[in-house]
């Protein structure tokens, strides 16, 4: 019963398979061997169109990548004011731009009110040098509370970024939750309403190790190949990276993988919505579950086995509580078995 | 007959076979797990103390990393003229470092000359804000043409370090094929004769991707936990780097392929000392020879299906090269087989 | 009737004066001439200890390296939520401590609420890397709104400062305003209570370009000298910056000029809350008056002659306002003249 | 007898009234206002076409920022081995540039040669990531030791640098005493060569403080406005920077301090070459002067009451030296007076 987090998973044996496949000859390093560009190529299938591909090492480096990215001096990144991106990157996205500013916007549920991020970066007109500039906006999706946005929304919000001229840079660290919960394509969900850039995390879904930046333009890709090897991110061996992903886009098991995860979370929402005792927040739309229950409650659980933290209030989520509630996380993940499920259902009810 | 880098070799068996082992179960992110402990603690047997062990992704990011840790305003670190860190490293260091300057010093064969340290070390005097100040040293053992400072060298250098109060960081993207090569020990290369901070690297050994960043003195840990941080190489499954080192470590293997690495440098330069236009440019020491020979006999070497680059003449070797001669680079690896050396050799005498 | 700005103003007389005084003869660069050294000890004076005193060229300057005096590795520095450092200084701090955060703290007309101080430091526990580490916190006196932060107030806040182990900043651009208005000397206004160091400006109250870091503890000057001259700040002349402070403490000029300032803006004050259909939005405490008015009330002051500016409203001010009531800022200097306030109130009743 | 450095002077008389006389009155602050941009023209007339003109405080950030305004990541400039922007910034191009590398290239007497600065260009392909990419070329005008390029050497210069497709920067600490030695004029010296941006220092050349960047084509200001805020070197009261530049261009004052330091440079240096013991290590051009002597008889002369030093070998320098000769420099400028020279010839032959 472990839904601490989905990166407290491993692998999936299909993953650490490739590697293994992958492991013998030689092959030119630094991203410039066959494998690197055969997955590439698939990236460009996946996507239905031309893109460019930076594979990285971890998601903060494909975030903050993609910030520097569109960065400008006195630059300011519009994001949601409870984004991954502000409050649990350790400073590198701020670092990794040459200090740019991460501006919160407010919104329901963890999503940019459009308007809000409109009234955002009017607040700072190009002559304005003090005030700095607009430089990028970026949505999570799946949010960090494990909501959506739909792709109306995104289109909503790329169109106000296209009117600043400003790109919108898409936070996929759970892209692949995201994409089969809207049941949507990854066009869809990206470059056919408006988005630019993707961090596209397949760690969180499987992977050991495997990010990729995606420019959705490769017109555009302006001097990441630079920003990458000055950030520490290009690999030698670039093609455990690539093997990764081969594996990943293989069969469809991204699509699998989060599938599952996403069916084991509605399972375990289900479970709690049906207990006495216990609530849903909101309502989960990927592999989050943000669950209200007493101190006590949660500690019996614990005590049962269940592994999960307690979280703190986002600010856009604002409806009442009541005395002794306490809000809880719970991931799941391609790992998640049905058993830990069921075993969890019955601590509920125990 | 691959001898292009050993970066172009993949995982040794044994390293991909410990990350498929470890593939299953959960364990706690962001280097909090139970093998990443394990794994620390093996580092401190290694190197005979107590250590503090970072692990990272990328050599540049080592290296960077570890200047960072010595950063100062205005800080100027001082390497070998042709160190990899100014001259490959497309400005990570000066970029994590914020902005510190790396002043090349001169020395035969890829060593700093200690006298040409000392002197531009002095040429920084304390109170004089314009020249900027001293902040760190670095050396590369195995240097970059595949020479070995002795342990005598290494300590005159930490002396001159100590003098000047700033820190002496090894630069270990090849640690085993010198430690091997010296029939020392860890402690001895290091600590002992007054080391301070190591990249320690896994990589070009047999690893996928497995770089740790060793402070010596691990009550001198300072910012590093944030260093790494804020430059995005903090691994949410840290765990599988952890593997590759466990699987490194276990049973000298990471000795053992390092042995392997030089015993077929020395091979390779004994085939092309023995053949009539052909020469080695100096003396090998661990894993990379250097070889001059026509661009006429290259080619035919390379037709006949050996892989090795020609290499810019260092500034520091000064030996009378003949009309003709150019420079050329070969590197062996764990994963170089006896056969290919004999293909070599008789493609030399072909 | 200007009342733009402050920095509006020119130089004072005296100012002018002193620098022509001081314009000839030889004098040994960047800061080490005998008249820098003076006007050191007059600070050391001024504030009743001995203090490190660096000039700077801007407020920027001095706000941004007092901050990079205190910067780690994913900082996060503590300000009120509208501090000049956040929305006016176009990305300078955060650029000058190598990618700080500036964090808002809410509170009540231009002050940080010492409870959400608190709060927002608890946020940031010392082992949690993702979230950052708190650096410093920074007040400015008096507010950018006009008020002023008690003595008792700047004692409390620099005592959750000393807890959480950070430094207080205070961003003293406007000084000597804050001085007079509360009756107080620089010592109890700085170390007395706890704060760090000091940007102490000079500009703003009669000075053409004099602002200097103070560090209240010389013992803590840490790298700063290299910091500033990293920074493009150690100007080769550096007595023109040291003639005009001295001028500016001769015969309290300094105190003088504030003085100036502070009654036209109680009288500019006076003559808004006697009008009918102007009022002033909050209390003025220093050298700037907040008033509300409808556009076409403002239209018509200015078109008799009156310079001021529509302001945003702070979020900090929650008073209600009348429909069709604007913000308006009014700010008075060593310049002003009573003519200028006679003139205004004529026409705000013309 | 002060020869220690142009910066040891105060200001011109003219200077100084100029700023009395702009004292008094309101005006826009940040570069907006009237005298900024009348002066603004004036630079235009001067250089004989549309120009951008930015004022900055030092010449530290001229430099600094005009790197900046040609930064790429991985980026390298390259300038003189022994250029002031290397060894005397402190590492603020660095930092100012978010960590380019200024590569030093050789060249007889502070010139850099063009061959080599082609090699060096040429030893960093653009494809090629780990060695970062050109960004720029600076060249010092007069360079650090007083020595001259000719229009030509520009001219050839910029045509390097316009093949790889960079800018050139001429640091103008000394732009006039240059532009006077070589009886040309301001285009003739900078875009009709193929100069793209000018470090146009005032402050050497009898100013208090008083520096631009001169972008010379308008068309490409990209960044500059936000580079320079974000730098802290947006002055408020940038009028006092304006009144002297104002005071500086009127009449030729500029061009007269200039003729004046050079000839009194030319004296010196006859005195020095008329005296026994006593040589020119090389033919002045501008205002510095670097002679050969003893220690014993600088000595004599300093304790006659001559203030200069004496100076680092430029490795670019390499004439043979006698037994005991010293190289020492001397720097006239606007406030050297004639007198002073009669008494060191005077000291000389005492």
């Amino acid at each position: 019963m472990n839904f601490a987090s989905d990166n407290w998973a491993g692998a999936h044996p299909q993953i650490a398979e490739a590697l293994t496949n992958n492991a013998g000859g030689y092959a030119s390093a630094y991203g410039t061997g066959d494998l690197d560009r055969q997955v590439e190529r698939i990236f460009c299938d996946v996507f239905e169109r031309d893109v460019a591909v930076f594979f990285v090492g971890t998601g903060t480096a494909a975030n903050s990548l993609s910030l520097a990215w569109a960065a400008k001096p006195g630059g300011v990144a519009f994001c949601h004011a409870e984004a991954h991106a502000i409050d649990d990157e350790g400073g590198a996205p701020e670092y990794l731009t040459g200090g740019a500013r991460l501006k919160g916007v407010a919104g329901p549920l963890g999503r940019m009110d459009p308007n809000a991020l409109d009234a955002a970066i009017r607040a700072h007109p190009a002559e304005f040098v003090h005030a700095g500039q607009p430089m990028a906006a970026s949505i999570t999706q799946a949010t960090e509370i494990g909501t959506l946005y739909s792709l109306d929304e995104i289109e909503t919000i790329a169109g106000i970024c296209r009117e600043s001229d400003i790109p919108l840079h898409l936070d996929g660290a759970r892209f692949a939750n995201a994409l089969v919960a809207l049941e949507t394509t990854p066009a869809e969900m990206t470059w056919k309403r408006g988005v630019d850039i993707v961090s596209f995390g397949g760690t969180k879904n499987g992977c050991w190790c495997a990010e990729a930046i995606v420019v959705l333009d490769p017109a555009k890709v302006g001097q990441m190949h630079f920003l990458r090897k000055r950030a520490a991110q290009l690999f030698s061996k670039s093609r455990f990276i690539a093997a990764q992903f081969e594996a990943y886009f293989r069969n469809d098991l991204w699509l699998k993988t989060a599938q599952h995860a996403n069916a084991m979370a509605a399972d375990l929402a289900s479970a709690i919505s049906a207990t006495d005792g216990t609530r849903l927040a909101w309502q989960p739309q990927a592999n989050e579950v943000f669950a209200l229950m007493t101190a006590e409650k949660a500690k019996t659980l614990q005590a049962a086995g269940a592994k999960f933290y307690p979280w703190k209030h986002p600010l856009s989520f604002t409806d009442e509580v009541g005395t002794g509630e306490v809000l809880h996380r719970f991931v799941t993940s391609f790992a998640t078995e049905r058993s830990e499920i069921e075993a969890f259902r019955q601590a509920l009810n125990g």
